[in-house]
This record gives C-alpha cells, sequence and structure tokens, in this order.
C-alpha cells in the first residue's frame, strides 16, 4: 500500500503534514508513504533518519489555495499535488492525499488520476458524523455542480460500493436529499433521479430531508454538488456557531466555569462527534485510485487519521470493485 | 389592518391558533382578526363576548397537511385556507396567515391571492436569527425548485424592500447563496445570477456560504429554493440535535443537573435565539397581499409572534412598496 502525501498543501504544511505522516508510518508498518514536496523544506522536519517505509519525492513547485485550479494543475506539472496524482497515474502509488486546493485536488483527480471507466464525473463524498456514530455518507459535495439524474445514480452507485467494502455495511441504504420524503417532491433533477434510483437495482429508501441527515436514517446520501455543499456547510457553520456560543455561556462567570468543568468530560465525546480531525478526509470517488482530501486546516492528527482512512479503503480493495461493478453496468 | 387567520391549519388547531389570535387581538387593538374555519368548533372557544376587534368567517372545509396542494386548493373552495385567501383578493382584508399545508398555502398565495404584477414566482421568505440577533432573510426557502436568475434578482428586490420598510435596515446588504465567495464559484444559476445582480442598483455584496449564515454577513440572502431548503432544515436539524444532545448530557447525573441548573438563564436566551415560535412565520414574498405561513407546530406564542410579524408589514405598508418598485423596473 504506497499513499503519495502532498506534503506542501494545507495551513499548516508542510511542518504538521510531516509529522502526522511519520506518525501514521511508525502505526502501520504495512504502508509505504512518499512525502511530495520540496525536500529541502521537507528534510528538516524530519529527526535522525528516514524511517524505511517512508521517502521523500522532490517536487518544486506549489498550487496555492486561491489559485485557478484548472489553470494551476496545468500549468505547474511539478507541484507537488500534480507529482503526488502522477504517480498514482503511473501505478508508482495506490492513493493520494492532499489538505491542499481543493479545486485543484478534484482537476488533479480528474485530469492527472483520471476517471474511472463509465464514470461520467467523480463525486466528492464525505462521512457525516451522525447521532449513533454510524455516519452517512453524503456525495457529492461539490466536485460537479450541475449534475444530471444518472450522475446522482452513479454516485449511489460508487457510495453504497464504499460502504459496504470499507465500512462492511450490508445492503447500504440509499437516501436522495430532497426538501420533503414524499415521492413527488422536489426539483426536475431529483424527480428524475428518484425514479432511476427506484427502478435501479440500489437499496433505495427514498427522499431524506437535511434536517434529518444526523439521524442516522440512510447510510449513503445522493445529492448534486450544489446542494451537497451547501447543506455541509450549513450543518458545520451551525454546529461551529453553537459550540462557540456555548463555549462563551460557560467563560462567563466562576460559577458557569463550575459548571463547564463538571460538563467536560460528558461534552468532550460530543465534540470529538463534530470534529472534523476524527473523521478522516473527504474521498474522490470514481477516479483510478483513492484520492483523499484532508481539511485545508489539517493538523498531525487529521493527516494522521485520513491515512487511516485511506489505508482502510486499500486494505478492502475498493477501487477494482468500483472498476468491476460500474463497467458491469 | 384586516387580518384573516385560517384558523384550522397546523397540528394544534383550531385550539391554539384561536388562543393566540385573542392574545394578539387583546395586545393591539388596532388590528381586526377574522378566524376563518368551522364556526362550530371555533365558538366553543371563545369564553364571553367576542372581542370587538374579531369575528368569525365560517368555513366548512378543512386542506389536510398530507394533501396534494394544487389539487385541495382548487378543489376545497370552502376550505379555511382558500376562504381567507378569497378575503384576501375581494380586499376583504389585508393578510392572511396559515399554519396549514404549506404547499397549500404557496398554491393559495398564487392562484387565490395572485401574483403582484411584474412578479414571474412568488418566494417564501424567513428570518433566520444571526449570533449578533439582527437576522437574515433568506428567500427562496421553497416556493419555487428550478429558478431562473431574472426571478432571483426579483427575490432580491422583494426581500431588499422588506428589510428596507419593515425591519429599517438602510440599504440592505444583498449576498447570493453558493459554494464559495469568489465571483465565479457556482452552478449554472448563480454564476448567470451573480452577472445579473451585480449589474443591479440592489446593494449586492457577493457570494455568501451556507456556513457564514449565522455571522450575519449579508441582511437579504438569495437563493433557488430548493437549495434553499436545504440550508434551512440543515440549520434547523443540526441546532436541534446538539440541543437534544446537550440536554442529555445535562440529564446524566446529579453533578451534571447542578450543572444545567447554573447554566439554565445563560442558555434561556440562546434557545430563545433559535426558537422558531420567537421569530413569526414565513412570509410569501411577491403576492396581491402579506401572506404569513407559521410553523406547522404553531401553538399561541407562535401565532401571536405571527400576527405581530403581519402588523408590522402592513403598518410598514410593504406590498404596496414592493409593486410599486417593481412595476417601474
Amino acid at each position: 500500500m504506497r499513499i503519495a502525501i502532498d506534503a506542501m498543501g494545507g495551513d499548516h504544511a508542510p511542518n504538521l503534514i510531516v509529522k502526522g505522516a511519520l506518525d501514521a508510518a511508525a502505526q502501520w508498518p504495512d504502508i509505504q508513504l512518499i512525502l511530495v514536496g520540496d525536500s529541502a523544506a521537507i528534510e528538516p522536519l524530519i529527526q535522525g533518519n528516514l524511517p524505511s517505509n517512508v521517502k521523500i519525492e522532490h517536487a518544486e513547485e506549489i498550487i496555492g489555495p486561491d489559485e485557478e485550479p484548472v489553470k494551476a494543475v496545468r500549468r505547474k506539472k511539478r507541484s507537488s499535488m500534480v507529482v503526488a496524482g502522477q504517480l498514482v497515474r503511473e501505478g508508482q502509488a495506490d492513493a493520494m492525499i492532499s489538505a491542499g486546493n481543493t479545486g485543484a485536488l478534484m482537476t488533479t483527480g480528474l485530469l492527472v488520476v483520471g476517471r474511472m471507466e463509465g464514470i461520467e464525473r467523480p463525486a466528492l463524498a464525505q462521512l457525516i458524523p451522525t447521532k449513533n456514530g454510524v455516519n452517512v455518507m453524503a456525495l457529492d459535495l461539490g466536485a460537479n455542480m450541475d449534475a444530471k439524474p444518472e450522475q446522482l445514480v452513479q454516485y449511489a452507485q460508487l457510495g453504497s460500493i464504499y460502504r459496504s467494502k470499507v465500512d462492511g455495511l450490508s445492503n447500504p441504504r440509499v437516501g436522495l436529499l430532497n426538501v420533503g420524503t414524499e415521492e413527488r417532491k422536489g426539483n426536475e433533477l431529483t424527480k428524475a433521479a428518484y425514479d432511476l434510483l427506484e427502478a435501479s437495482s440500489l437499496n433505495f429508501i427514498g427522499n431524506v430531508e437535511s434536517r434529518d441527515v444526523l439521524d442516522h436514517n440512510c447510510d449513503v446520501l445522493v445529492c448534486d454538488g450544489f446542494a451537497g455543499n451547501i447543506m455541509l456547510k450549513a450543518i458545520e457553520g451551525t454546529a461551529s456557531s453553537i459550540m462557540k456560543t456555548l463555549k462563551e455561556a460557560f467563560n462567563r462567570s466562576l460559577l458557569t466555569k463550575l459548571a463547564g468543568a463538571i460538563m467536560i468530560s460528558g461534552l468532550r465525546s460530543f465534540r470529538k462527534t463534530m470534529d472534523y480531525k476524527e473523521h478522516g478526509g473527504a474521498l474522490l470517488l470514481g477516479v483510478n485510485g483513492v484520492v483523499v482530501k484532508g481539511h485545508g486546516s489539517s493538523d498531525a492528527v487529521a493527516i494522521r487519521n485520513a491515512i487511516r482512512q485511506t489505508r482502510n479503503a486499500l486494505i478492502s480493495n475498493v477501487t477494482t470493485s468500483m472498476a468491476n461493478e460500474i463497467s458491469r453496468k
């Protein structure tokens, strides 16, 4: 299992990216990590000898967070992100991880790593933590802004295979993100996708409203990239806003600080549930390899968790399963 | 100011609808309320004489919460909701309020009350409580599922006039709900709407992400009805899920209950901010009258607040301002 890591992508690159990678290399000796980026910047971060399952692949350019994705990927062929993608394309790595520019990573997946045969548009998928801890995989969360009904069905296939192979769910329940649970609800896209999903061999359970996502009433939630992105960021923004308000309420006086001290252990597990760092990264599904997007503000813990997630995907051989099932349709 | 109230719509109809209306009639003697519905069900709820500013308009039919909206409005001409709409259409009332079937109320607004001249599609608008308490008016939240760019500009006009006339904001800031803040982000719809909004005379501040809505960085947030509905329900669902988890954490032991008792006053104002009952209803903008949608589970407090909101809209004469400004374009 060879995983290429864009050591230069993300707010805390290269320091915490390299630290997280070294932690993971020590924890899982069965993986080989390739740190891609400016070797002059990476080498000083390694104390002592390079572990035997880590190597450095020099790449002199960097794609910045605000660069226009397609232009950047086309022009910066020697950037850490594109070189990592080339390693996957050329079979020198099985997976890549980047916490850099999201748009550029999706473009790298599409143009460098390459689409899976039979897939029209890859989808960005992420596990959303639910109350019971089982999570919902939502996709597409922003890879493809104007989706067609057939593409939503492909997302459902990709998500179902992932949940079944990687998470071991049998017959994962597929929901369609919609404005109501009744059959004829929605816009033109969801109405057409509903009919296609119902006619498919997937375990389609019907429409799901965004207010019920955290209740875990489906395992795979399908949506177009625009609506999915709006939903995900509304969940994240609301949770973070409430957590901030709570923190202020606990900090108001000595007495409320005492209450905070009493509550801290009870709220810690809750906070952990809501914390993106615990949940690894987002996945670009439908490309020829495992491509994982770490959060832009990923620290060493987040990177180690993204590597754990990538390792699980590689162990399950999910990309091969997807390629086989999609080409059979 | 004559306000027709659908006394039979909502989970707690007619009891709490009538109670809320009577409370409002006592609080604001300058309004006249028309309770529309089955008089045999309404009359027993009134203790003593009917207040001088309340009357009952008998309507024998009821539109149920699960009825198909267009069919129900067309067939049930004697339903409390449709009769309330007719009172507005015929000039016998200036506004209507219903906590009943949302789709049917939008249809009643469109087909019975009637579209404002120059408006292609009315929009459902709602104030979303923000951290600083100023609120964001988001629209459309579900009246029109497949919007055109020009319609998004009309929503922006309607919302701006409302915030300026009713809430007294000067030059309200208009944001476009999108997946990123940069100019060229989004789907075909938002890209086209962006250009139109920028060319308009509105105070357009650019794209706004759903994660930033609660930070109040705009006064009017424009979106298509599908995306808006997804965003609103994601905010509501996340807030309610977190509140439930918190409640459980406070109820875990005697000690955590003590912490809860310490925190209760600090959290009460926060809870109030998040409570739909405090914020009145949603408004159907772009029709010939003030049409307010109360939450399905509205109690007496929610109805009284919806009446307060309707009264404010009538005092500001916002419908006339909208009609004048839209026809000038």
